[in-house]
């Protein structure tokens, strides 16, 4: 009894040691920061991520103007009412931008795979965001209320309605990425194929810089979206273009001009010295100091960034009853954001030689989304600037993010509120230099030009579709269009490998002591057989036999077939004056080497069978080598083969030594014995 | 000179003569009926040609009366005014179903491919244009205007906007289906796979029989359509199951034994007695003396088919203002039209061995709807029991249905009147039993079951689909069911054939007179490289060269080396203990044979290099045969190729002999002569 007891409880013992394995094993999968903390080697790794963090915190601050930038100013804060009412309006929203870039940061390091990625507040889904914002809580001059500071943060009533909205977005497009993870849609990326995401994230950056233009030029102008927005707003600046700032065009130009110089310079002695100047952080100081002292909001009326309250917000709800009117922006950002973070991430796998788990960088995504809409965040994704210097700086782990949220975390509570005399200009201007890498992507086209001309012209159409139309039509496009070309391609390629085809001759015996020549063909299918392919593989195997029937005739020529003795090391002297008789084209086999027919549908058996009565039509017998054990099945099923003589062999030779037994003979002196 | 203008009226008379070459090859390929007429042979095929014809005529004008019923009862004759009103507006409108299996049918023997195609009105076109009619011109109370006959035909004003929606239907699906043969859409018949086409012919049967179950009933019902119209039309059923005519449903019931009993016998002994007895006829003629003499329309209350107008029609232009609102409809008819057509001409065509062109068939279909659109004709299409006539009773070319076509025009001259008697539930009784064949379509689920699983459940949702919503919508499923399958079902299949591998092993001497030995595996590529299987191509690959990894080290073991040395025959007592250096593992080489790589996008050739890449950075050497020359401009063009020594080779046997050249000690020595 008590070896029993004590079986059992080892029984149990080991029931709960694989349980507790399995709940570890399922939460490394789940939450890989258990996976690289525990073996975090703090000596050799912690002083390059906390040099990375912080060059990071400083792009992290200075990006997020950007991108904040992007969401926010895109998002419709151009209003008419002009100087100090705009100024304090616009005061209000960027400080949400700077919670963006802490809080998915924090949730990203926790279930992320991507050692480099730096998630955060990005151009692309921001611009989708603002699309509702814009469409929900319209800036009309009625809506001016800043200075009723009544909600949280000091803000008005009008930005939270206005937050409450993108965080909804941010909230619904999570909830798609988990429900895709769940759904394991993770593995359908392979649809996403490089010229697609190429185009479609240069669509967006084209979008972006835009939408950017009217602070270039310091112009007061309407938010302008819709299908062909893109041109009408061109259409607008140049009918408009009397009204450009011309302080504000040559801040933007100077601006652009350092950005750009400094930063080529940067690149080029960058082997050489390790720290990068972190010329964003210093135009900012730079200009925002000069604007603050020279008071250029008042004299030359240049927009500023305005006012940035401190501190961390309680967290609330998103605006859920607009949840149904967001779902197309939702499917956008979700889309859009995985999208250009998993290239990021896989191209970070590809070069410091990990694994990245597609379906789970769904649901670190959407947890990064999900769970900062609370905090008041716009929907977030991995920023190929930001994951850039990752790189550059040398980090190693996610542990230089979570040094570059610690920094941000004191930017919100003591810096932030300096960024007050920032100009709109310079900070337009640090965004379009920042999209500069994603514009570059236009080279591209060159290689894909020489090396595929349709996905040259995919990348051209899903462009066109992204600037006409929005980044998710694009991306929505691009798949389909990559879709139906593969498929239309597809029947056209060879089915057959000619390489693999043997031929062999040989000489039997009849029974009437006539010698005749036998003809075995023996090809090898390579191909999986479905409905794209088939009627071009009956077609393919349909000449095949052709030739063989053009070959046995013109065989009746002799001199012919001595040059056909030449060519076909198999054939023994077979060229007799015998072989000449009408019953040799009755001598021909096909050995089909089904080997390499990997899958196969409905379609593709009903041709097989069709193939072999269509080659019986022409008495030529069939034998199939190698099959799969579910395909035997399946013809056995879907035909009805006389099965005189067996025609399925386990190999190749087994199927050549069937066929040199004279069956049709065979056959007969069965039934004469019955 | 004059030789100069000889020669030159020579040329021009090339010219000329290559021209009519050309104009004639165009005409026969586009008016196929060029090709059959003048090599007819009257002799031996007008015999079976004129009995088939008159067999069909028979069929026409009872099918007719189906189709035309199918067509006309379900577009929602079923007005809620009873008795003598309902025969009197029935009585307008079947006049169109004998006109529709006139005109059709000349149009498809000029440019129809099909030698026992038998066009003209068919059940599931008529059921999908009746949703237009009955949408457009709803058949309410007030539209009680059938003694006003007004119009052309003897028909009132009323029954014309009803022809007017459904004959504009009609000339829209012609003008897609045209416009679908010169965007060459024809080809792209492939995406109809058997299994789809059976289960949305098999679900639009099952609709035209709930169509038919209150004729069968004799239930006044009102027209139920839309989405789940389906189980609504039989929880109507059920809930005034009391309102049942019992002298309808026992004339039903007998119609439908009769009917079933006798074809069945005629199957039975159709190989003794060549002509079939046409049951239909009989039927009809029979019912509607009895009908007559026993004055049942007025003493039971039966309903019957009433007056049919006498002689052709002049044309008139369908409504040609309801075109925008019939579009759905006209997609619906022009898809499925063609689709249920071609399946019946390449069956016909593999039976008879001939070939049938499918973008052609396109044109045929198309013009044989727009041009009798002109002449009130309701969408046309092949029926699958008409070609059935035609194969059963011998029929040898289209001349059978333009004898028909004569036949039916005595009838819409002579003998149509007389149809007025008819009873509709005998009538609906002729539609379900002559759709006895497509409902039986059930019976190859199980055969899906055996072949394929996916097939199989393709079937079944696509039926499912049919069924709640319509014939169009279950199509479109079906379609894009098979092609999101067919995309997640291609990464998974093995992209490289083991079988083909080849290992060859030798030794070499490297310049310090040590012995080394060079592993060579080639490997066929046989598949297309595109983004579906690029990911598996390179898991796949890695695998092997993995497992080479592993044998590598396993080699290190002298007694498991040995072993190695029996197994693979090329290697020559390559077991010595001057292998065991660590410089052994730099000599492995991969040798793909890319003869099978069809073809290829972006994504695999950057995967191809990838590969090479990782294999560098693995110290083993790729060399690439057979590649196509655009595939090698492509990885030129695609990556940076270090071209230390070239990896392109014409054939493996060229790539073996540069592998035999112990190339990194060849490149120093080359290196230390400059």
């Amino acid at each position: 009894m008590a070896g029993a007891e004590r079986r059992r409880s080892t029984v149990w013992g080991k029931i709960r040691a694989v349980r507790c394995e399995d709940v570890k094993e399922w939460c490394v999968r789940r939450l890989p920061i258990l996976e690289w903390v525990p073996i975090y080697d703090w000596k050799e790794n912690l002083v390059p991520d906390a040099v990375s963090g912080m060059m990071l915190a400083i792009q992290q601050v200075t990006q997020d103007e950007q991108t904040r930038g992007a969401g926010y100013l895109a998002s419709g804060q151009s209003q008419p009412t002009p100087g100090l009412a705009f100024a304090a309006l616009s005061s209000v929203h960027p400080v949400f931008g700077l919670y963006g870039s802490f809080f998915p940061v924090i949730i990203y390091a926790i279930f992320g795979m991507g050692h480099h990625v730096a998630t955060g507040t990005f151009a692309l889904t921001s611009l989708i965001s603002a699309n509702a914002v814009e469409r929900l809580v319209p800036s009309t001059g009625t809506n001016f209320t800043a200075n009723n500071n009544s909600g949280v943060l000091g803000l008005s009533e009008f930005e939270m309605q206005r937050i409450g909205v993108a965080a909804a977005v941010s909230f619904l497009g999570g909830i798609i990425q988990v429900a895709m993870f769940t759904l394991h849609l993770g593995h359908a990326t392979f649809l996403l194929t490089e010229p697609v995401i190429s185009a479609m994230t240069t669509g967006a950056a084209t979008h972006v810089v835009t939408s950017q233009v009217k602070y270039l030029l310091g112009m007061k102008m309407p938010y302008i979206s819709g299908p062909l927005g893109f041109f009408h707003i061109y259409a607008y600046i140049f009918e408009n273009i009397r009204s450009v700032q011309l302080e504000a065009l040559l801040l933007s130009l100077l601006s652009i001009v350092v950005l750009v110089l400094v930063k080529e310079l940067n690149e080029k002695f960058q082997r050489n010295i390790k720290i990068v100047l972190p010329i964003d952080l210093v135009l900012i100081i730079a200009t925002s100091t000069a604007c603050c002292y020279a008071d250029m909001e008042y004299v030359y009326g240049l927009e500023v960034v305005g006012h940035i309250p401190q501190g961390l917000p309680p967290p609330k709800l998103p605006a859920m009853n607009v949840l149904s009117e967001v779902v197309t922006e939702a499917f956008g950002v979700a889309l859009v954001g995985y999208v250009a973070s998993l290239a990021l991430a896989q191209s970070s796998a590809k070069r410091f030689k990990y694994t990245v788990d597609d379906n789970q960088e769904f649901l670190a995504h959407g947890l990064s989304n999900v769970i900062p809409s609370f905090f008041f965040c716009i929907p977030s994704a991995a920023a190929m600037g930001r994951t850039a210097l990752l790189y550059s700086t040398g980090a190693r782990t996610q542990v230089a993010c979570l040094i570059s949220c610690a920094l941000v975390l004191v930017v919100i509570y003591t810096i932030g509120a300096m960024l007050y005399w920032l100009p709109m200009c310079v900070l337009a201007s640090i965004i379009v230099v920042g999209l500069k890498g994603m514009l570059m992507q236009f080279r591209d086209l060159k290689k894909y030009w020489n090396v595929d001309k349709i996905d040259w012209s995919i990348w051209v159409t899903t462009y066109m579709f992204t600037i006409c139309f929005a980044a998710n039509v694009g991306l929505l496009y691009g798949v389909v269009c990559t879709i139906v070309i593969v498929i239309f391609r597809f029947p056209r390629a060879k089915t057959l490998n000619l390489k693999n085809m043997k031929e062999v001759e040989y000489k039997y015996k009849t029974e009437e002591n006539c010698e005749s020549l036998k003809q075995v063909k023996i090809v090898t299918v390579s191909n999986p057989l479905v409905f794209l392919n088939a009627r071009k593989f009956h077609a393919d195997l349909m000449k095949i036999i052709q030739k063989d029937g053009t070959s046995s005739q013109a065989c009746e020529d002799v001199n012919k077939c001595e040059q056909n003795t030449l060519l076909c090391s198999f054939s023994n002297g077979s060229c007799h004056g015998e072989s000449l008789q009408p019953c040799q084209s009755e001598q021909c086999v096909l050995i089909l080497d089904c080997s390499g027919l990997n899958f196969f549908d409905y379609t593709g058996v009903s041709m097989l069978l069709q193939i072999y009565m269509d080659c019986k039509n022409r008495h030529i017998e069939v034998l199939l080598a190698c099959c799969k054990a579910s395909l035997i099945k399946a013809m056995q099923y879907g035909g009805n083969l006389e099965s005189e003589n067996p025609i399925f062999f386990e190999s190749v030779s087994s199927a050549i030594d069937a066929s040199q037994i004279p069956r049709k003979y065979s056959k007969f002196s069965e039934q004469s014995e019955v």
